[in-house]
């Protein structure tokens, strides 16, 4: 009686409407195949355990390492004296806390949408799966090559997660109104340039950059916002019904946020050097996003309607003092610093999506779906300017003998803080160019009507690609005509 | 034609009838702007890196440790020789557990109420916020001062995280009756007298209660009930049918209970010594908490309505084991005592909210929502007891030189076993004076007509704080007109 | 108004329909308690601390160790010279992964019934809570045992978790169709018969099975799809309109999905040797699974309906890499093998949910309700042959001095590669022959009509068991009779 193909006429009439065009059968499966088999090729001849990983490496290093130990002091990071020292243990769970936020927390982050949460999280998944694995290529390229081989262990599995951030953080610009063959064509792209810029800021510029402000916010989110300024639909009001929330959505949508909130510290301190820098890193980004928390909350009340917290707001907002600490977090920002750079993120943020994103929309012709520009565009500025700020006032007295493994380059009297905070703001132009033109030519290149992208009158609707079975109200569509019956009863 | 704002002409009904004192467009900014600045002065005054966190003072160890190591057989916890050994790694994955079980556990346990889902993560969202870096605060001033600063790393912020959890769980007893600015008025006295008590327990009396039996599960429970008794609402049951949850709203709790009890080893574990202590009490409270499970599902089918299993006491009662093991859980408990302690936990957790919420409701005048009292309160004391108990009857014989993490002054012969189990049952009286006086005070300041508190009518609901979105039912108002025609026809 | 208890009159109508024999107030806390109580006794005869987690032994590790250490080169892993050498901070972290995989993980993944997502996390949450203490037991008598006592600690309670695992692979092939009893007594059986499996495999035949393709999914699959054949129930088309997902439902069940991707590479890797064994373990897991999950976004799309993608792929198909890997994840399969192994996991495992499920169901019989045979039983299989393949091409040449870690004999000189993969073949054979009878045995034993197990009419449906609240469209009952006359006076 309850067949989930017949239960929603208006769907399946919608579905009539779109026709042939956005059916995945051959395009999906197509470049699922075809990608994961260049990804397997290239695998193959181009990557190799690290020698953490080899068995017959890592034991060669250990053995040596016992064997010298006699005739040192200390443990040189790169004398190993037990499987204890494995880099495994001191990176591992770092990488889950990553892992969880790019699949749990940008997933269900972007469930907010009533009628796009197989697509928020089932897109995520697949754009997230295929990016790892070409990011583990594309940074292997540009910063992994050993003797023509790529060197993988977990510390490239982060760096691959990372990347995979930025093209998640476009993702959420172009939320609703792309198919999954538009995203994984902007993914190929997208993980490309974040390499190449990447290695641009870290490699030939020398800036520091361990949580990403620059590298992952600031360049996934204008990636994303010019990609979708090319893809502007001047129609996609009337997809409005669908562009919003409803009850339980907004509460799958607080799992996301509420996970990205946690595991932050983790994000900002996971390549961070071991010992204080890790430590160090974790805690102000900790002190920074409770600070951002609350100015979010107070924002919120202030500029919403009737002083009543919108959901938008928290959901995103209060994230932003995490973003706004990832290049800063590893340096001497001392707590108070992470706190003030965190309540200024949260503050931002909130005018921002109360009122720049309208501006951006009516003006721009920006249609920024999830409001990444207040999230990560913004935030992400502010953080390679405090970044910038932080590494210029450095100085020996502050950082002991811990100025090596924050600015190398300065330890060695190869340069001056202040330079080094001129580098930082040097990056953060590289980085807001990139973005642009990247995409630009990538905006361009996926309004070619051959990817099977939603027509304006069914965007933010997971009926288009997924077999979406009936909702709740189907299982009582035969309850409910009894009910009504008992209502009309009481009515006549 | 969906628009939110008219989507319940019911709940705006309500809304109209509440008016301008609820409104937080004022309230929540200024207290929220105003508690973040005085953070934020008092953080910059007072708060510094610890010698684990701080680049220059972390590196000065490591040298001075490499340069004795000749000098030394083994490593005393004082002496770093490398990176690794940085408390980080031994105290952050805990740390990440316990935020875990703050954020999600709490947040979504209480998710259970049909229309205060919002509420329910969200404030207690702010309200954590707020309290961990308010407790990073108090708790400093009462045992981390070093030459008028206050030194925090990773285990500060483990302890913060702790302080935080107690008032969440007086948030427990108290939801859905309180404003957000009555919460935070709340947290600013409980976060203090928290720490009060704590210091009084730890470092005065030198009670054990690692995984706070007393200092979080019965403070929280019995300052949070005091407060709900205080704020007494004759006329409660004139929101009675907001005041119980929906399918969906029991299954999103079910993540915070879940969630809850798979890391309640990490919690209990968390800020206990080093080596075997920390890994005896993970397991201790892992066993504790499975056979908690199977006398919670037992009394549950015994208790409930026709042997049917009741939600309630599977998402509260389940946890009890967890609670409490919270004192003597990094003791020589033994597994076997450790499932004796988590049965009798969940028994009489079941029997809490089966047969004494309604009488503590009825009688005391205690209407306790979240049933704090049967999750926290009778368990706390019952892990204290057992806490006071175990250390009474501990020997040398079995603790051998760990005598020396658990009691150290029984190790050092300053006192007899005997005589820590006696300071133990203070402590649980100390606790219990502190929360009720404590919770009666404080409760009498929350009754001042201030802070915009719901009326009677519209507890429950977070319609009067929230801008809620339409339900599920909304999108599909216009699909139902269709469908009824179609019922319509069918009938006819 | 809103009395939940009088909100559905057809689950009431059901509900009077089945009587007294699914009641479960005495047959369920019978179990309970009887179960509770051997196992308490069985493991306080016969259970203790391990020297990682006894106070006393431990220490005396502790000061032997540093008192060797000037006499050595090096830490040989029986050496102690640190606080920080206990396995709990080298295995800790991946238990707590694994955890979140058995309760959140398989959990929520059954949730996607649109009526049955209490049992499925409830039954689960019970089912494994009995199941790890009773694997403790079980487990530790075939493989603990020290002069008569079990000796526990982090290790065993992962190897508790893996073999609770198992019995919830069983529990996905009769979802729906069973009592919490029948549960219960599966799982005595089946924990019992996986400890024997277990001890076969890696003690007797020295086979290596670190992530359990045979072990676990191979062992779990076939025991619950044999229990299910016996179980057959033909008139289960009575129930079919529940036996389907709603939107909400299909979102909770990712919520289980991407907790077992995220976590599968600390499950392969929770108990591998330390060192390049964990580290290599996770890596090829996290390839496996992303190359798995574009295979699996391909074949969905080129096989579902329309060209449309199907949840029930989504969900389970994307999982089938970490289950490929669980037994060659420790070897030096490579990062492309991982791939390779991954990609056709993902492939076979879709084909088995379109074309071999309607199969299995119409011609063997076998209700299999989550599709237990394609995400575990079949990619299992693939597993364990990949594991015997990678064996037997061991050479000291790759593995160098780490081969003792991974093939001991063969390290030793004790027998050739080639034997080695025999071995593991012959593992897999055992494992089938095992999980057949096992389940057949246990199958007919389930049949007794004594457990209360729920009528062909009323399967796959919640209110059997727990006390259901009305669900969202309760709330609403009065809401929607304001609208409806809305809706009629726009009709009319």
């Amino acid at each position: 009686m309850v067949e989930p193909q017949q239960a929603s006429p208006l769907l399946n009439g919608e579905e009539n409407m779109t026709g042939a065009e956005t059916n995945m059968r051959l395009k999906l499966p197509i470049i699922c195949f075809i990608l994961e088999i260049i990804l397997i090729i290239l695998f193959g001849v181009l990557v190799q355990y690290d020698d953490e990983t080899d068995a017959r490496e890592w034991h060669n290093k250990l053995n040596h390492g016992n064997k010298s130990h006699s005739e040192h002091n200390g443990h040189a990071e790169s004398e190993i004296h037990s499987e204890y020292e494995n880099d495994f243990y001191y990176r591992y769970p770092s990488f889950q806390d990553v892992h969880v936020m790019i699949f749990i927390g940008f997933g269900f982050l972007m469930t907010f949408l009533q009628r796009y949460g197989f697509s928020s999280v089932g897109f995520n998944f697949l754009i997230a799966a295929f990016s790892l694995q070409w990011a583990t290529l594309m940074q292997g390229f540009f910063h992994g090559m050993h003797g023509g081989k790529i060197h993988i262990g977990v510390e490239s599995m982060i760096n691959a997660d990372f990347c995979t951030g930025a093209v998640l953080i476009s993702f959420g610009a172009v939320l609703g109104k792309t198919s999954p063959v538009q995203l994984l064509v902007m993914a190929i792209f997208e993980v490309t340039l974040f390499a190449v810029n990447e290695f641009i800021l870290l490699s030939i510029l020398g800036a520091k950059d361990a949580g990403g402000s620059m590298t992952i916010h600031t360049f996934g989110a204008y990636f994303g916002l010019t990609v979708t300024r090319v893809l502007y639909r001047p129609n996609l009001d009337k997809s409005k019904h669908k562009n919003c929330s409803v009850y339980h959505s907004d509460l799958f949508a607080m799992i996301g946020t509420i996970y990205l909130w946690m595991f932050w510290p983790s994000f900002n301190s996971a390549v961070t050097a071991h010992g204080d820098d890790q430590h160090r890193t974790a805690m102000n980004t900790y002190y920074s996003l409770a600070a951002c928390t609350l100015a979010t909350y107070g924002m919120s009340a202030v500029t919403a309607h009737d002083g009543k917290l919108d959901m938008v707001h928290i959901q995103n907002a209060a994230l932003a003092g995490g973003v706004a600490a990832g290049t800063a977090g590893e340096m001497m920002l001392t707590p108070v610093g992470s706190m003030i750079v965190g309540f200024l993120a949260g503050i931002i943020s909130v005018l921002g999506y109360k009122y720049l994103s309208p501006i951006l929309e009516e003006k721009l012709k920006v249609q920024d779906t999830c409001g990444v520009h207040n999230l990560h565009g913004m935030p992400g500025v502010l953080g390679a300017i405090v970044g910038a700020v932080t590494a210029a006032v450095a100085t020996t007295d502050v950082y002991g003998k811990g100025m090596e493994d924050v600015f190398p380059d300065v330890a060695k009297g190869d340069i001056t803080a202040s330079y080094q905070g001129v580098r930082q703001a040097i990056s953060l132009a590289v980085t807001l160019g990139m973005a642009l033109v990247g995409g630009l030519i990538v905006g361009f290149l996926l309004k070619l009507p051959i990817y099977g992208a939603p027509p304006d009158t069914i965007c933010f609707e997971d009926n288009i690609y997924w077999e979406v079975p009936g909702d709740d109200d189907e299982e009582d569509h035969k309850d409910k005509a009894v009910r009504m019956t008992e209502t009309e009863r009481l009515n006549a």
